[in-house]
């Protein structure tokens, strides 16, 4: 299919999407519209899933192979072709999934100590440094920040006193934020100067909207000694549940370590999941176009939608992600997720998921159809005010 | 579907097999036949395919749910009629596969002391103590043993001298063992006398051939407090692709600590692997009965190819799995697996990854056509005489 040819993005009805994502819409009751986990109301690219179900057909349902060199030249193409950058495509490795990858990365390629974790953060990461053996050390946004950013000092502090890890979530969910490749060059700067590692979540790059740009931490100059990126199509194409993710370690001696580890350290991504990857990779840029394009006008309409519903909640602006966090405590409610579930009916991710003690806060995923978003911040309007 | 309706076994072409099966048949040049890695050259059962594509043309790409009351039902429901025992159905919990499932038991539940693994045992659970953290013990079985056993003395020495953990694989791969009640209850005795545990991985139970049964460790009276099984359907099923197998926990203490795990520690089954659990346990029984029916014959044949073509090959009774453990040491080649492959054009699995020292030995996959079992017999006379 020729690159210019679009494909639309297609809502799913309501009776779709309770086929189709059992752990967002299946969960509500239901009179309550579900706009919490990070899955959209969309169809998955025909083109994807068309991919999945051929192998299917062709039974492939047992063991992935051990390495799929086509997976990383994949990858290095897609990247280059968005980020303007790619890594070596023999730098790439198949993973389950992001968390997954983090994991083995710290498990593998960090020290011992402790493992900074920047807050808010991705609930599911919440206590990963814990299973890896590690403590975690909270590097926490201050509600009343003007702009979500890593406060270089206090990584400082935190890498002085022992900590020798840095998860770096970028794009970052909550925050909705596309670090700068200055601000970026900051971190590797504060890292280098403690011998430092990296592990960078880079789940959301394909989703950075009109007006940011995806700057990969592997892109930065002096990063490919101590960081790997973890990187997926999982995100931006809603195959979570396909199982592949991909591992980049741009280092040669830290491909050498991963790879003598014995193969139950990796062995749990799936074939159905690499063919998925490599469909998006290779053929969905004329879905992705549709599908941030359609994001990009969903960010315009919930900014018009909260200025006319509810204009005491605080947002910063949303450069990436489908994921807006809101400040709601004008409105009073110490749970806002709570309120809004029980009089809005509307399910939101509560905000203290992601940092403890986040009163007022929730997380809003807006990747659902213009009438239900406006519904949603409709029901919100008479829930909290 | 009635349960007495029998679906027949059907036997892949190459060609179907090289489309099906990546990692056992695309690794092969296309004059070796591979007799390796444990997958069937058998099409999924027509059942479970079905409701794996059913669910993936309903988008089903996304996140599973926390938890599926169903699939403990499935389960239970399952054991019960295979096996005459079943556990609390509140006791199943997902896992991605069942390595991941005995890593995460051994994590969670056992102490920091090591871990006592039998070999020759399955080649991807080495070294998996270590990963852990903890120290690996060899329980050995000796090559010229009458009967592969686990030898209660030894393992009274290795919980003595400090080991906490047993990893017991039964039915045994590559043992071919049942392992008989008396067996079980004197490695229940000594497991109590040092107060240890035990990870039992049952992936091969619906794989008994006639004539000997499965019976779960936990059907085991005294067991309930220091142990867990991980089960599955997806050996039988040919499904490990799909990622999910189960974990049961017949202690209420046990299933606390785990589900007050981060969800980090166990959030990468697949919903699409859920489903086809379901469909292999609510109604797979009249496809699982041809497939026992059909390795049986398999087992037959294989006793009369090796006493026509390869009479000095030593073989102890394969009670269960279709996987054959051949002592072919009497014809002189230490790496048997190597001159199979370079002489014979056969890919076995080398006898040393799944115990250190294992001269002459192999490991042969017979769950494929009689035809292709004949022809590997045949070559593999014509590469070791």
């Amino acid at each position: 299919m020729a690159p210019d040819v679009r494909r639309p993005v297609v809502d799913l009805t309501e009776a779709e999407a309770r086929r189709a994502l059992p752990l967002k819409w299946g969960t509500v009751p239901d009179d309550v519209i579900p706009a919490w986990v990070a899955e959209m109301d969309y169809a998955v690219d025909p083109v994807v899933l068309e991919a999945v179900q051929r192998a299917l057909a062709d039974g492939v349902t047992g063991y992935p192979l051990d390495h799929y060199p086509e997976l990383g030249e994949a990858y290095a193409g897609w990247a280059g072709r968005h980020f303007g950058w790619a890594p070596d495509a023999a730098a790439v490795r198949a993973v389950v999934d992001v968390t997954g990858g983090v994991r083995l990365a710290i498990d593998v390629l960090s020290g011992p100590e402790g493992v900074v974790f920047p807050t808010p953060g991705y609930n599911a990461q919440h206590r990963l440094a814990g299973i890896t053996g590690r403590a975690e050390h909270l590097l926490e946004v201050p509600a009343s920040a003007e702009r979500a950013e890593i406060d270089l000092d206090r990584l400082d502090r935190l890498l002085a006193d022992g900590a020798q890890t840095l998860i770096l979530n970028q794009p970052h969910n909550p925050w909705g934020r596309a670090f700068t490749r200055a601000e970026l060059e900051g971190i590797r700067d504060v890292v280098l100067r403690h011998g430092a590692r990296v592990v960078c979540d880079e789940i959301f790059a394909p989703l950075v909207l009109p007006g940011a740009e995806h700057v990969s931490y592997l892109a930065i100059d002096g990063t490919h000694d101590h960081a790997v990126a973890v990187v997926s199509a999982s995100k931006a194409f809603n195959t979570a549940g396909l199982k592949c993710a991909q591992l980049v370690v741009p280092s040669a001696a830290d491909r050498a370590r991963l790879d003598e580890e014995p193969m139950s350290r990796n062995d749990s991504y799936s074939a159905l999941g690499v063919v998925a990857a490599l469909a998006a990779y290779d053929h969905g840029d004329p879905w992705l176009a549709s599908l941030v394009e359609r994001l990009d006008q969903q960010r315009s309409l919930l900014g018009s939608l909260l200025a006319t519903h509810l204009p005491e909640v605080r947002m910063r602006p949303l450069e990436a992600t489908y994921l807006a966090w809101l400040d709601a405590s004008a409105y009073g409610h110490d749970d806002a997720a709570a309120v809004a579930l029980e009089r809005g009916r509307v399910r939101l991710s509560d905000g203290a998921s992601y940092a403890p003690g986040s009163t007022g806060h929730v997380r809003l995923n807006i990747a659902t159809s213009p009438d239900r978003l406006t519904e949603i911040v409709e029901r919100l309007a008479k829930a909290w005010t």
